[in-house]
């Protein structure tokens, strides 16, 4: 396979200047006002994957946002790999903390990437590692090194909880069906240091309302005879955590996965280095449950962290009003076994009962999606081993994510196949944050890999 | 005194329509975007004043917005009264919940005010009582009845922390000497039953900011490994209330002045229905310091209350981040003898102290001011006492306010004068809320009363 590189350098600039036009799109799920750009990069999928050599492209119509499908089966006896992957981003803001627009990619040479980064919201999660796939599946038809077939299925609202996908997979069992399902959004333990990630957290996304008097009220004539929404609101959300960290709801544990000692052993030998990771946060202690190490408290242990809260008077200067309202962004990361569903149950039983007399509280669900692992010996997971093996010379190493691609068990339920997840990006590339970005390097090294793993997966399956 | 109530008849739509004219201009001293409207609000004010009869009007250039000045001395061996009010209003926001523009006044009728209310920002507080006393001026000039002399005093930064104006009056003793400062910036208990508001509380406002890891990160990846701002300000603002709801600041009660049995009898004397407050709220129980009553809570007890509270995200939807930054505007009541710059390093020393590893804090404080308390057998009381009588039938009813005009104490201590509070505002006025409005009858009634204050006390200082 030694034309590969070869094609690689022959097409760098074309590949880069793609992925850079797509990036352009602000295809923000979350925000309704950008509902146009995102049908936008639907179409730009489907062109895009048309070009690579893809058949029977077509954009799905869902409830929500559209699923852009393609395939190419050369023989129904050889196996099938289902690439997925979103080409909706996360919503920008704080805008003001980007150092360029995030949707005016430019290319800078960073201390982890001389040979420069694109930064842009979604360069990394998920527009830059799914586009790894469209350019690989390029680079295989026109050197015709398919050695297996193909199918796409490239979302549009994996981050605000793929309802519209889960509907479409259970709908579409035949037209999906599989051997594998291959994902690239995830990240790696660092550039010389590969990894497979083998396992993910399943998520719990509410919204809370505490609302207190009908109306807002002069802090002054009513401070301290009323229930202030607001310090009610941070009075219930504190007590969420106990003073060990654990999460305070009751039955919240009964189902978690409790790792052996063998296990966490195994575990604690990725290479981790507790002074970089808190030098790159500028943080002077970590902070978590009691008995856990950083790198269990968020792979293997479940969370409860406020996204978002706000409420009252958030202006310049100074309003004394007691607010009549308060709210709150709350998530909860789940570890296999948890149900999201339960779990979502047993914050707003909890979260109901705990409201002190003189306010009304509202939960309403977001969304929300089950934890997963996958073994280490499948055939899937022994083929991404030597594709990463072949071109980074190392073994890659199994690590457990703390992040949710809650679509992953749904997978392994509808279509009954198990799903790997070759992650190209690194911890330092801000996804979901102000300048984002995604190496050069790992934009490349990704193209370069995935053949490899149609290569050993279809020998392997021989 | 026959002629005042015709005074009042024969100009009643013109009183009526100069407030209007006034209440149109968003003068919010809080938010620089409206500085100009500020400024014309004073050039509106010196305007009227000149047109009440005052003499030497002028606008008083200061720091921050300028205090308009104006006099009518008659008689350099009768008293004088200073008036003091302030033309800057409480920001609107939210503005959704106002049901007509808040610079726009409507007259509508309500089941309190059958003769209609004035509807806008600042009908209230402080535009509509403050010009009840520009209106008696021109009633007591044209009809030759001005008993005493006069001067004024409106600033524009009564909602921010008047800090120009204590410059202005430690600067100008002169120029500001008095015999009784008069103000109508407070209300009374009901429309049938007059009352003089006789105490005032404290105020200290401050900011504070938690501060975590350096950028905004993915809950997944990051999620439950560091100190997430917005938990742990929820946690450390909690933490200011124990279970009694007692503030929890070392030192906070140390100078609180405790009520005797008697004072607190007397307290409880003022009608009060627990039922039509909670209804009025639309609450189902209130919420306060345990072995206080809510006249008591909300009169000579200090509280803490959030008044703005923000972090993460707060947009459409659903982000998975974890917010660099939360912050809060905390606000203090103070009852006398609390110190609020004491007070204020009591809060900074002890929210500091209370941050755990793991972030950074910052408190800063925005404004405050010392509590107050009148006594009710001065010659001003007496004065204020006989007006009401005079013009509602009834004697009025000393009463303690929750609120705050902080620089009622700066004035005794500068000035060494008494403040008479004479309000004319009812709790129901939404003031600092959506839908601020004023009676018609109140505003007239005040009109009509302050002319008695004037003769009073001029009689009682023969």
């Amino acid at each position: 396979m030694q034309n590969i590189k070869k094609y690689i350098d022959q097409h760098k600039d074309r590949f880069l200047n793609e992925l850079i036009e797509l990036l352009k799109i602000p295809s923000i799920s979350a925000d309704s006002a950008y509902k146009n750009e995102v049908l936008k990069t639907a179409d730009h999928i489907k062109a895009s994957l048309e070009k690579a050599g893809c058949e029977n492209v077509e954009i799905c119509e869902t409830k929500g946002y559209p699923i852009v499908y393609g395939d190419k089966i050369i023989d129904k006896n050889l196996p099938t790999v289902l690439v997925y992957g979103h080409y909706d981003v996360q919503p920008p803001d704080p805008i003001n903390l980007w150092d360029s627009p995030p949707f005016e990619p430019v290319i800078k040479k960073t201390e982890l990437h001389p040979e420069g980064a694109i930064f842009a919201r979604g360069a990394c999660d998920d527009k830059g590692q799914m586009y790894m796939h469209v350019k690989a599946m390029e680079l295989m038809t026109q050197t015709n090194q398919l050695p297996c077939n193909v199918k796409f299925m490239i979302e549009g609202e994996e981050e605000v909880g793929s309802s519209s996908l889960s509907d479409f997979v259970k709908e579409n069992h035949e037209k999906l069906s599989n051997d594998v399902i291959l994902i690239s959004d995830t990240g790696m333990i660092a550039k010389d240091v590969p990894s497979i990630t083998t396992g993910l957290r399943g998520l719990s996304y509410v919204e809370v309302e505490v609302t207190g008097p009908n109306r807002d009220l002069h802090s002054g004539l009513y401070g301290g005879a009323v229930a202030n929404p607001i310090n009610i609101l941070t009075k219930m959300i504190a007590s969420l955590h106990d003073e060990n960290n654990h999460i305070t709801i009751p039955g919240f544990y009964d189902k978690v996965e409790e790792l052996s000692k063998e296990e966490r052993a195994e575990m604690a030998k990725a290479p981790f280095s507790l002074e970089n990771y808190k030098k790159a946060l500028d943080i002077d202690a970590v902070y978590g449950e009691a008995g856990y190490s950083t790198n269990e408290r968020n792979a293997i242990r479940p969370t409860l962290d406020v996204n978002g809260i706000w409420g009252g008077y958030t202006g310049e200067g100074a309003k004394t009003v007691i607010a009549s309202q308060a709210f709150a962004k709350i998530s909860m990361r789940l570890v296999p076994n948890q149900d999201w569903k339960e779990i979502t149950e047993l914050f707003k039983k909890h979260f109901e009962s705990i409201a002190p007399e003189g306010v009304k509280v509202k939960v309403t669900p977001h969304h929300g999606g089950q934890g997963y692992v996958t073994p280490i010996d499948s055939v899937g997971y022994q083929a991404a081993s030597k594709a990463y093996a072949d071109t980074f010379g190392k073994t890659p190493i199994p690590q457990r994510s703390g992040g949710s691609i809650p679509i992953v068990s749904l997978f392994e339920q509808e279509l009954k196949s198990k799903t790997i997840l070759m992650g190209f990006g690194l911890d330092s590339d801000a996804i979901h944050s102000p300048n984002e970005h995604f190496g050069v390097w790992n934009y490349f090294k990704g193209i370069e890999t995935i053949p490899y793993f149609y290569h050993y997966f279809t020998e392997l399956n021989k």
